[in-house]
């Protein structure tokens, strides 16, 4: 345990380097498709070793912001993060109005849902321990904003709360689900939503498109009803390198 | 677009071997440091190739609930996650009444902080955005649970607002720094997190002993005080396997 008075810290010489491309990055003088200096390069203009500089250009790939190709060097991969609001963007006023969701998210960047599939099904285990039903009818879709998939949601709802509604159609009218949910009289009041990171499955990584070694986010959100019952339960796999997840709390 | 009438969903068949093999772990059949069936024991009893074998593997170990060790096999790599409640742990209820916030991610189980360095230092380009200062005091920790290695933790404070105070020093006495900076009559109101997911850096997979292919979630959570100012920057890193993040909040 080391404590108390300053210590200069000085990080090593590859983040260095990977902060130099970063800033270069995020300024603009590198843009989105740009080849990376290779490692023959930063060795020359830095004076390391190779693994040094393979180890710089690792931190931008892990970080999501580049990608190597395959015998040809790494690519700048840039792609404004979306900032989605986790209280905010579920708040009443949003969805009371007849706005989507969605909209909050990317700040006026189109999105397209370019996939949806609506089915009735039996309720898989862990979402019948949550929803308290034997069968779903589930509205899985897959996002797209700029032209590049980044999120797969599947939303399941108890089959007997939405039989027979608009919610088991491809248009959900004004306000989307919650705003039906709440015509049915059950409105979300609450909403919970957990969230963790993993590798993705071989079907996650191919529907998202997503260059090895890039994680996933899964976010499991909970709707409840007045009186407690879940009413709705959302899986939603997210790009790891497009999404900032962001929730605001009073202490 | 398909949509409407009942369509039976069953997965690939990897996926319900593996759905098998985690369900033999989450009952206590299979438990921590166990070895699963291998390749060869799969193919036989499926009647599957051996990539198709792999795969199944391959998700357990994507989740995180199993890790492959070089030329013995995969082994179930048991650890119950750690349910971080983002908005309840942060109430002032809970640092308010002399609590330590980590308490209630733990339910119980022993951590330990095992690395604290405190330092004063020129402040990051980042951090300095978010602070408005130009030195800071940090404190940084590495946290475990049940002798394992699950988080990294940078705690900055704007250095002219800390110093000489308890939170320069290892021992910030009851209700940690938050109870402090009250004391300083910056009590923090208000709190924003930042979630995203990568892979991780060299150093930090090192100091998280994570095993490869393991991502991690990076959490910044800034804590503002009554007037808008920000009073603390916490950078979070947690290995991804060991973690539940948790947010509630109300339509």
């Amino acid at each position: 345990m080391i404590e108390g008075s300053p210590v200069p810290h000085e990080p090593p010489i590859y983040r260095r380097i990977a902060d130099r491309l970063r800033q270069a990055i995020l300024s603009g003088e590198l843009r989105d498709g740009d080849r990376l200096p290779g490692e023959n390069a930063l060795m020359s203009e830095y004076g390391i070793a190779r693994a040094t500089a393979r180890q710089a250009l690792a931190v931008l790939i892990n970080e999501g912001v580049a990608v190597p190709k395959r015998g040809s060097g790494v690519y700048v991969r840039q792609f404004r993060p979306i900032r989605r609001h986790g209280s905010r963007r579920l708040a009443r006023e949003q969805w009371g109005a007849g706005r989507a969701i969605w909209d909050s998210d990317v700040s006026g960047r189109p999105y397209t849902v370019d996939e949806l599939l609506i089915a009735r099904e039996p309720v898989a285990e862990d979402v019948g321990r949550v929803l308290d039903c034997d069968e779903v009818w589930v509205r899985r879709r897959r996002y797209s904003v700029d032209g590049r998939p980044v999120q797969l949601a599947a939303s399941h709802f108890p089959a007997a709360l939405v039989e027979g509604t608009p919610v088991t159609t491809p248009d959900t009218g004004a306000g989307g689900v919650y705003a039906r949910l709440r015509d049915l009289g059950h409105a979300p009041v609450h909403f919970t939503e957990e969230v963790r990171a993993r590798m993705p499955a071989p079907e996650e990584a191919a529907r998202l498109r997503l260059p090895a070694g890039t994680p996933v986010i899964e976010v499991c959100r909970t709707a409840f009803a007045a009186g407690g019952a879940a009413v709705e339960l959302n899986k939603m796999i997210m790009d790891a390198a497009s999404y900032v997840l962001q929730y605001d709390f009073d202490a």
